[in-house]
């Protein structure tokens, strides 16, 4: 089990923040998120793109703000536990919580923050006959440690940038990397595809474009997946592994089970702490909503600094907080 | 007559990014700040000094924060009247206002930013016999413009980093500079220090340590300036101009009496968009008031980012505003 002051759920901006915010007032954090990487949004979505909206920067590329609170928090050495989805929350005796993931690893917290954005990020599955009989048994809908993949054959599926930077990386890897798209062209960055395009020239990667996906089948294990293209007609590839990578799509899940209030999908709070209406719960960026709500970064740095201050009486009952000046009183790791 | 969207009182940090998110907006602003430069509490209190908790700045110099914020708003062109401060306010019939300054300057505004942290920074006056009699008749207590001292007599008092980088500065434009100090050593930066020193062993300046001001006088004019050293005997210096610069005081001025509520010398405040009690006034910045509120730079940034959302309906009544990420839609200038 692993000890905590605050367990924060999604290691979005907001939730990377968040520690910065609670270390200058000693609290400790463990971070939990579904991604097998820190940044949310940003990494995930448009870790390339500039931003134009963060106070102090005329512009940032998204991943390099998240690079930035990474450096930010540091001096406070979080906890992190990546690539599990955050599914249980029990109350204890104390007051305090225990929180338990996908991968059953549990931790225990004297406060929750949830900084989970529009939601966990759920794979898009693709419609393919017995795709689900062979998750975790040769399906995944991620690359959570590419080892695992070393010297394996393995089918790669989509036209993203997911797909193709995977693709160039696990070439070095498996020992046959297949991918495979619907179309003939890549929706990924320009620079991705023609990589691709050079591996299946000289032969590092198998390239089967304009084909889709029909079915999948094995025994205990994945062994076949089949597909169709152009020419309508069937054609089976033997593979260890299939990774479908159709992007991700955002759902509250199972949060939404937790007794919260909430609200056009996200979870109303109180704009005094963000608080919500369960103690010692607190919500904080793109998942919670108030009057005038906005689901910009900024507000959410703007509500982890004024969250922590109410979570503190629960980590520290017995002391007074006295409110300080970073410039004054500097950053003091613990 | 200036003519305005928003007139932004206060150019500190949050009067500088309300522009900015005004901007993306479509609304023009015209800044009015008391002092002769941007930057608030940053750039008068500490200009040099790091601030650790601007999120994504693992650390960043006041000063450079400001410069920043400058190239973030630059696309945005905001007018600027500085040196001046805000003193009455007149509600037209149409329900916009204008802004008269000090020095009598108009702004013609459809909705009010106060964004004027502690207040407009009053100079700290020396107990001087006669000191009100001459101001601005050669008096004064900041340096707006330099060259009005060129080749005049000056005497300069104080012991702080305004007193020390003024004369120095000063030092190269008039005729002659004395610097007078009720101390032996001075509370400014020491290397500063060192260089009034060193001028004054070379002759560039007149040091008068260990003695303070009584009186002043003249006819029209400042004339001369008296003083009492540790020997308790009284000299009269002659003299043309008097800058005594004993530090700045915030106070909320003549704002607190345009019917605005307020609580603990701050202004109260909705947070739903930071509106006041009065239609078309808005305060943001530590010059605002409400539950939970810090006095952090990066409340008002968010604060800023709410309040502009609502001043658009009285810069634009018949449009509608739809929501847009900077990172899709770009900063587009008018
Ligand atoms: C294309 C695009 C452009 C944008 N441009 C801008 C812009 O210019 N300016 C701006 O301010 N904003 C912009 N945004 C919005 C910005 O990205 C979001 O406001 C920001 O990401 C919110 O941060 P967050 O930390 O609250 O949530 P997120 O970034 O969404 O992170 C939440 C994290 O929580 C995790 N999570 C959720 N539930 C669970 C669970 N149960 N268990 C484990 N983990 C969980 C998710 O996996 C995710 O990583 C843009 C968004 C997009 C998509
Ligand atoms: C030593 C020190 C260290 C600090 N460290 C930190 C830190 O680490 N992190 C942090 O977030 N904050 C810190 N702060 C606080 C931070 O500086 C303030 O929160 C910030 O300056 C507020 O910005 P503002 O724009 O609201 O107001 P200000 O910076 O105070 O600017 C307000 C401006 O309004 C002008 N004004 C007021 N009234 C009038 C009028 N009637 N007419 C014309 N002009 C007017 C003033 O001249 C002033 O320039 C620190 C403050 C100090 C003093």
């Amino acid at each position: 089990m692993i000890h905590t002051d605050l367990c924060i759920i999604g290691a979005g901006p907001v939730g990377l923040f968040a520690v910065f915010e609670a270390g200058l007032l000693k609290m400790r954090c463990h971070l939990v998120d579904a991604l097998p990487q820190v940044g949310g949004q940003l990494s995930e979505i448009y870790p390339h793109k500039p931003i134009y909206d963060i106070p102090g920067y005329p512009e940032i590329k998204a991943q390099e703000l998240v690079d930035n609170l990474m450096a930010q928090i540091k001096p406070f050495d979080p906890g992190f536990t990546l690539g599990e989805r955050v599914e249980n929350l029990q109350k204890q005796e104390d007051g305090s919580f225990i929180i338990s993931t996908s991968d059953k690893t549990e931790i225990h917290c004297k406060a929750v923050v949830i900084a989970g954005g529009l939601g966990c990020f759920e794979p898009r599955k693709p419609d393919i006959q017995n795709l689900e009989l062979f998750e975790g048994k040769g399906v995944s809908y991620m690359v959570k440690n590419p080892e695992v993949y070393r010297d394996k054959k393995i089918i790669l599926a989509g036209g993203g940038d997911s797909a193709l930077d995977w693709t160039i990386f696990l070439a070095n890897i498996a020992k046959e990397v297949t991918l495979i798209h619907r179309g003939d062209t890549f929706r990924g960055a320009p620079d991705s595809a023609e990589k691709v395009f050079q591996l299946a020239e000289m032969g590092k990667i198998n390239l089967v474009l304009s084909s889709h996906l029909t079915k999948i089948d094995g025994n205990q294990h994945l062994e076949e997946v089949h597909i169709v293209g152009k020419d309508k007609e069937e054609r089976i590839l033997k593979t260890d592994y299939l990774i479908p990578l159709f992007g991700l799509s955002p759902k509250l899940g199972p949060i939404a089970e937790w007794g919260l209030n909430i609200e056009k999908s996200a979870i109303s709070v109180n704009t005094e702490d963000y608080s919500t209406n369960v103690e010692r719960i607190y919500a904080i960026g793109d998942i919670n909503t108030y009057p005038g709500k906005l689901k910009l970064i900024l507000s959410g740095f703007h509500e982890a600094a004024l969250m922590v201050q109410s979570a503190f009486k629960f980590v520290y009952p017995d002391q007074k907080l006295s409110f300080k000046y970073t410039t004054v009183y500097g950053v003091n790791s613990f």
